[in-house]
């Protein structure tokens, strides 16, 4: 192997009381190529920093552009057994072209046509849909067959097996998260093949699924399920659910009582009903309503988030990046930076005139790990 | 202290191949009167049986006996600090005369009044309310009023304040459940008297309470709500959700996926949601529906349970014991007695014919400690 | 069932307000005997006092009392199969004369002639042994011999198989500990006969079983080792380890860097290597060392205990009570009562003059449950 | 932004059935890379693989050629704040150049030269040394002056102060583990540094550290050491303990009574002694002796190893991947490559002629996560 396309590549750097580097200092260093050695001391600043510093960019994807290159695909880019899913992905401009929206993150618009279907697999890395508009298509989840509508969430926890059908005539999109980043880092993935149709017993199109049916009750565990994997049992959050949990956070609040995390901002956190935990394993999500005119003080979390707005219109900061965002529009909070969001009643259909930002993050690795940090800024 | 009122007194007991007690044996046992000892010989078959053998005896307190002495109480004992409840509990026949229903659970019903308040107070029991019938009493709890209706479960977990007033102008009954004889048993009881006036801002009758605006809605935690205490933050769990989550558990069954504890034999258990388990530390609560004919498989249990009969009519067998119940009567099943039911369509009003049971346990005790044991009986 | 013999016995009482009992209310409470019904309202008190009031009593056994009974039962009692254990136990004169150190824990004086065994058996209860003087005898738990020496402590958790052998020519006397009143009060118990001999192969005597071949390594765990079962798998805590960590940390606390609980008041607190938890899943054992002229602050905690003095000598105070202790004494402290401990530099063959205080409790229990309080007086 | 420039660089792919990248097509592509975006199907072959396929590669370092680079380190390259250690990272020729010997753990040769002080800091980074030959090195913990010796173990749990010096007139060189790599992945860290010189009262060099004398007796947790910070208390795990355990490992299954991993091979983990869990929260460190002989049977885990010949010699295999092996030899095993060691009786000075492995992992982060998967190749 010549030095030239050897894996490891150094420049000798002389210590701060050192002149400058000696032939023997050099020597030392092509000694560590040869090794496949690499000091601390040269790196130390990147891998050690005083905080984190992301290597991800904050970044926001306007929901139109997605959504037109999503339907073009449509037109031109078959759905089927290999390529799986027509799912497009964020790259985050910070992460060297790769299809991660964060360091941990994917995150994807998903679109079938008119009577297709994505066939069935079952992956370790665990995933969920959330609807930002349309409706139309069933995520067959291991022969449960589950409604996607506006405002849903569906968790999809990791080995189970899962196909979509859009059983319309309308083309329908969506959003695809899953901790496919954080999987390949660690190099924990598993994945197999499904059956290549559905059944015929699946393709009906109940209102609600068996799991909403048996894990949908609030504070109720159905006492004849048994052992239960890793993950939520209960396949969709309907958001008449949320709707009315974020109305009624800020109802209390309104008659004194608190209720919110803060003046103006209400927020929800979907989770296990088995277990009141983080609704994946690897992933957080939340919903979050900031009232018309309300602002939510910065705050810094180790961990990155990715944000569609649900509703509404506003203005949100993260670090040193304002933007204005509307119903779609997607963003993402590297690991450390402050975000900030801020309402404003504007041509939105919404009749309160609230930002409703759906939210998703990899805090529960950090939290089962003991390595969740938090800091609020002054504002 | 003389023999005759000391506490220990001993027979002695000559061992199998001993053909008589010897006065050195006689001495022996005076000896360990005198010493406050008691041999573990002559106790083992009491204090170490093959199986548990409960002290306690199944037996059945019918609903309407219950309610007529209640009412006679209602106008002859007053309501106020110091008795603090008008509560009158079950007293198992095999437990001495005292207020205990198991050795471990304490059953009562309650009675208030038009216009009376019973005052606030707290304890480190655990406690909540069953409502069998009627309506118009609110339990307020730490200044949240929550409203009081049929089918209508209320967790009370320990050391909360806690207030009732009845804003109506009938009488209202219903049972509580608490784990009085646990905490008595084990010398863990603490208790404060709280104000003796509720104030006027908390006879406020809202059809949800704060704690089910925020807590109420299924698989959604607010973000904002900081640290808790032991025992669900939900403070009712209204009977149209857990009626409706016992229809869909059927339904579901019917169609021919499973859901349910047995054939015809749907349940849901009363849990906190913000950690899945069960609805208070010391205690579980459930409600079991038998389908119109179908019969549970007897199950034996370490630790009591008390039933209440909520709705339908049916057979009952507890050990040797069977009894014809209807809408309100209790009944206990002691430990390690097997348990069965049957649903008969009878004279209910309930349009479905099912039986349906509400019950609690002390199996979150046995469970914490890892010494609960299930044996299914055969038929 | 005539009055007399009915199990519920109870006598008007008339409120505050009332002149006195009115026949109508005298007929409401022979309605409730009727009825198997007992008011809360005359009961309160009792049952639910401001703070824990034990119906233990804090006492003392002087050790040397309980050997000369022990030899003398050892003489006339002989050991085997139904009565199981030549066990002497400790019945707290407020208990009702039943074998309960306290309401939760047993607490027994066990003796073995020489040459003699005690037969297989395994049972729910969970179980130890410490050794306050003497050696000879193996418990063999699963077919583990495990010796018996002064200061070693065995833990016996629940289910396991476990006999006794005398391997030398003269009688051994230790104390067990068990949670029979506990698992007597709660209902829990199973029992089962074993072998009637102990094999010839278990009559090994090693220096060292073989559970502390595997699990006796600070901080190691053994990889091969698959499930265990609750309560620890370490079967004896030798007194070498424990006296020497009692010196360490009088020690470390002399250089200025703390580690004990107070000023001259040692203690190390057995546990499960496993898992760092509880010893037993019932049980708490801990060995207390307070130094020559140290004193320990007043505490109270929910929950009961019983000490022996494993050396030294000194003066406790439990409550109202004070007694001088000496090597082998054993008392109980009750639930909620103030405990303290003083050293005195006496008579003992201990040169370092300090006071070792065996201890055990429930307290895991009331950890599990979240019933635990602790309270430290002022002095 | 040009093309050029673009982070986002992608080739249209057309589908099977698809004759050739229409212009159509290639318009979706550029459109993609406009937007930022990526699809799935182009990707989901390296992204979501049937198994895991790491990017890191077997790999062997000689340990002599580690010694011979850190002692021409320790003349040229002076350990100063900013640097902070003269510590050189293994790079695994897989990853990329940079010092990860696999994708998330850091594995590097310290290097001290005599009277040398390493200065203080501190990093959520968790870290630990392990010693393979010399002594004379104190690492100082929050204070506290640890001792390393061949053998020992010295975890270092994130976020403590820890400074080193040498008290000797030799230089000194250990390994130090941590999880670098994988919180860079995550985007994690925090560090601050430290006081630049070490106090004279630290520059003590006892046998025991204070963690030792106050968590090193097995089983026994010091009563008065109040909450703790995530990671091990107990600063050293020292060689003799983990000799003794292994030899007594390997003892038990002479006798029949198993205790191993498997025939011949011995192993012990290192845990935290309060809870009984890994040693630090994102890794896992163990010892495995494989007797004279033996052989281990291929094991494949999610997850990736390092591992260190503490002594013998032997052969291991990684996948294709076999070396011959001996003391202070480095290896890595990348995720779900099958691992095996032979031990061979050699020029060892070791009489029993046992290969001894020190491997750390990163275990306890799939295992936080439910991504463990483990699977025993037939041999």
């Amino acid at each position: 192997m010549t030095r030239t396309d050897h894996p490891v590549r150094l420049t000798a750097v002389a210590a701060p009381d050192q002149p400058a580097v000696s032939p023997d200092l050099d020597r030392l260093y092509r000694g560590f190529e040869r090794e496949l050695l690499v000091p601390l001391w040269t790196e130390i600043g990147d891998l050690m920093p005083a905080h984190p510093r992301s290597g991800a960019t904050p970044h926001r994807w306007e929901w139109d552009h997605l959504v037109r290159l999503a339907a073009q695909a449509g037109e031109l880019v078959p759905v089927g057994r290999g390529g799986e899913r027509r799912a497009i992905a964020l790259a985050n401009p910070g992460l060297g072209g790769r299809p991660f929206a964060t360091p941990t993150l994917w995150a994807a618009i998903q679109y079938l046509m008119p009577g297709e279907d994505a066939p069935e697999h079952r992956h370790t890395q665990h995933a969920f849909r959330f609807v930002v508009e349309g409706s139309g298509v069933w995520t067959v989840v291991g022969g449960d067959a589950v409604p996607m509508n506006r405002g849903d969430f569906l968790p999809q926890a990791g080995w189970n097996w899962h196909a979509h059908h859009n059983a319309t005539d309308r083309p329908m999109a969506w959003i695809d998260g899953l901790d496919i980043p954080f999987q390949y880092a660690t190099e924990a993935q598993f994945f197999e093949f499904g059956r290549d149709e559905i059944g015929d017993a699946e393709r009906i199109t109940p209102e609600r699924s068996r799991s909403e049916r048996l894990w949908g009750h609030p504070g109720l565990r159905p006492v004849g399920v048994g052992e239960l994997t890793p993950g939520s049992p209960l396949l969709a959050y309907k958001w008449e659910h949320t709707d009315r949990a974020l109305a009624d956070q800020l109802a209390v609040e309104r008659e004194g009582f608190g209720g919110t995390v803060e003046p103006g901002h209400a927020a929800v956190r979907y989770t296990d009903p088995a277990t009141g935990r983080d609704v994946l394993p690897t992933i957080r999500a939340e919903m979050h309503r900031v009232a018309r005119g309300a602002e939510t003080a910065p705050v810094r979390e180790t961990g990155s988030s990715v944000y569609q707005v649900f509703d509404g219109s506003g203005t949100v900061t993260v670090g040193d990046h304002t933007w204005s965002v509307s119903r779609g529009d997607l963003f993402v909070v590297p690991s450390w930076l402050p975000f900030s969001a801020r309402s404003e009643a504007g041509t939105t259909d919404s009749d309160s005139g609230s930002l409703d930002l759906f939210r998703f993050s990899d805090a529960p690795v950090f939290e089962a790990l003991q390595l969740d940090r938090t800091r609020k800024d002054a504002r």
